[in-house]
């Protein structure tokens, strides 16, 4: 390992990717509100898997960080440069290398926002399903990278699902191909599987080979409302026990209906808890699902709202996928996180960190992905409040204990970053938690790619 | 490492599982017709997953290799010993631990069979999708194990697809969960998929979480027969084309058909070459897909055969699954190889699978699963001809040749065993192989799980 004067200059010198000094953007994510900012020596923007490779090889001789970003829209701080280092940015590797809407297939290179892969394929009259929140911000490599997943998720599965196979610069410095445009492979280990949500520390994803599948002709979301945590619970497992195949199968609790009422395109009763279904497929049969789930919320909700035209549809979906700004917005300062726990303690889990919050003395919301029994519990607190803003770390270690303690775990999509990693070992168990950290070393010996995450 | 007098009394007096002599049944997999039989110095039976760690625990302790082994359903000769140690066999873990119909969601031992894992499902009203063949032997452990595939693997993907968590012994001799009854999990690396289609070379599978889907009210199979291999592959081209979301996408060439044609339940033109498509969903979807399957089919087809009654369909499935026998006893040997490809290159891989056996001069037949691009090309040895049977390895070459350069794999499902493992490093390339080898050196630094096999 080779000293190094000055990281900006000497990289520049060496590599044919273009060097930009450490700007602000580059240094911190969603994780900024929590008062989280990193420090670089300098951004990288290769245009290419090789020009990442060259970056890749430079920092791996001399020991050197390389912390990949994609779009910055993580909650994990997964993309957050600690200390010191590379920021690989991968916003230049912006090309759709093939779209085969014939043979339901694109090639895409990491920086490629998730809302222009979806885009390209609604227009070839496909569906890339994945669906995380920030599509237009968000790249398709970063998703992979922290293996994303969203509200239909729970009839499509997560991004990884969808990854057929992936291109990646691994140490010290070396692009590799882990699967291909093809749809069966069980030849090696699933390495693919395996840098799927690595967030960055396995390797760089530079591109991907996507499974697509015909778009639905209709989707038609329905939302039931129930008297608190308990009935809207049952309803859930009402729906899911119904054997209806929704598309997607979210909760919206009353706390979090309480601030986002105002804004809901239709009645709301007051205090209710929300159940969102959606019906999807040809017209006919998305027509005969959304019938069904109506009857099937309809059994002892409070009311319904049942959507028709595009517009109201639209509305309702930005309006669920507006929740987490409205309810930062509440008192300017928050803790979240994004347990996950098996269906069938959807209800307990809901109720038992609202009961967090009130331990704390701290207004807590929640709601998230109920068929995949992932909750994103929120605790409000107030940004000026230094008291409240210092509970944080105890309010999501409260949320781990709870998913852990009913047999789930800490991280349902955004991943583990910087913010979970002292709990992953509790989650794991010591020898899981060794094989985790062999395979760390095994990709990776020296510990520089995007250190102090996930492993 | 300490010496051991007799594996078999040593360990018998060691273990509480039931140890028996090494008879011939445990000592080979479908690869005997290949001659393929191995050795062993024991047979351990545990009953539990405590009772496999102990298993794993003496041998690790004394060198000694640990061959798991499912319902010996392989086509790799992956759970062939192939010198010494103990075969691990998961036929007394067959316990169905939980099911839950109504969370679509089942816990069940790696002894159960594929074929019971499918009918409990059913039972509740549930499908476990992944169908590969030789259910009622093949156990849901060896499935996992492998990621078998099967024809609906089209639609609904291979079995890996469908674990949610599994339950493994690692060394050196330790049970580990890596997932639950969780649908969403990104907390560490992927290490259950790293476990599936690991051919027990980095654990023992001893228990798994599978995830279930609602089981579709119909399932109608439609059949077209066309003029040789260009127009079969334009007519699946076709169905993929046309978006319609088939259930199952199958080819049988015309040599095939020239052997199988005699059992066809219907009429099949001279020299046809079948593409099977198989509608399902509610009655209504369903039967809308299988309308327009046989309008896409049909437009240039010679025929269509479109059963309908229960008992006819049956009989089409049951035709489609015995054809790899039927071929088998044509002349009396065979090399059989399931490689996968690009979707839009099957035509080409079909055709060059064919050219194959005619440059060795030995006859060939083509089917699989045409969706998937995964083709089951088998070149028909004379059983009694040594020069014949001699040419298996390089027929088996001249198919994997086809594959790497056509951008596929080595094997869509049936995994690397011990007849593809000097093909890997070919197809995954060198540093993407040392990876692999690091992660098989990670869990298993003595190399003595499933040794020679796979890494």
């Amino acid at each position: 390992m080779s000293r190094v004067a000055s990281v900006e200059h000497d990289l520049r010198a060496a590599v044919t990717a273009e060097i930009v000094p450490p700007r602000a953007e580059y240094l911190t994510d969603q994780t900024e509100a929590r008062g989280l900012t990193g420090r670089a020596d300098a951004v990288a923007l290769p245009r290419s898997a090789e020009e990442v490779a060259e970056v890749v090889a430079w920092c791996y001789e001399r020991g050197v960080a390389v912390v990949p970003r994609g779009g910055g829209t993580g909650y994990a701080a997964g993309a957050v440069p600690l200390n010191g280092g590379v920021v690989l940015s991968l916003e230049r590797l912006a090309r759709v290398r093939s779209f085969d809407p014939l043979l339901w297939r694109m090639e895409v290179e990491a920086g490629v926002t998730t809302a222009n892969v979806r885009r390209v394929a609604r227009e070839g009259g496909l569906l890339f399903a994945p669906d995380p929140g920030a599509a237009e911000q968000s790249q398709i490599g970063g998703n992979i990278a922290t293996n994303a997943g969203g509200p239909h998720a729970y009839k499509y599965g997560v991004t990884g699902a969808w990854v057929l196979g992936l291109e990646a610069v691994v140490a010290p410095g070396e692009v590799v191909r882990f699967g291909g445009p093809v749809r069966k492979d069980v030849a090696g280990y699933d390495l693919k599987h395996l840098l799927v949500g690595s967030e960055g520390t396995l390797g760089v994803i530079t591109s991907s080979w996507l499974r697509l599948t015909p778009a639905p002709e209709a989707a038609w979301p329905v939302i039931g409302f129930f008297d608190g945590v308990r009935a809207g619970a049952a309803a859930i497992e009402r729906v899911v026990g119904s054997g209806l195949p929704a598309a997607a199968l979210e909760y919206v609790d009353s706390e979090t209906m309480r601030y986002a009422r105002a804004t809901f395109p239709g009645e709301v009763p007051v205090g209710a808890f929300g159940v969102l279904a959606e019906a999807d497929g040809s017209h006919d049969e998305a027509g005969r699902i959304r019938t069904d789930l109506l009857e099937v919320l309809g059994e002892d909700a409070l009311a319904l709202y049942a959507p028709e035209t595009p517009q109201e549809i639209a509305a309702l979906w930005r309006w669920r996928d507006g929740l987490a700004l409205v309810i930062d917005a509440q008192r300017g300062g928050k803790a979240s996180e994004d347990i996950a726990v098996p269906l069938d303690k959807v209800g307990e889990a809901i109720e038992a960190s609202l009961e967090a919050g009130k331990r704390f003395g701290i207004p807590a919301a929640s709601w998230g992905h109920a068929g995949d029994g992932n909750l994103h519990t929120t605790f409000l607190l107030a940004g000026d409040d230094e008291r409240e803003l210092a509970l944080a770390p105890q309010l999501s270690e409260a949320l781990f204990d709870i998913a852990l303690r009913l047999g789930g775990t800490i991280s349902g999509e955004h991943g583990v970053g910087f913010v979970k990693r002292n709990w992953l070992e509790r989650q794991l168990g010591p020898r899981a938690f060794e094989l985790h950290t062999a395979i760390k070393r095994a990709f990776d010996p020296q510990n520089l790619l995007n250190p102090g995450k996930k492993a």
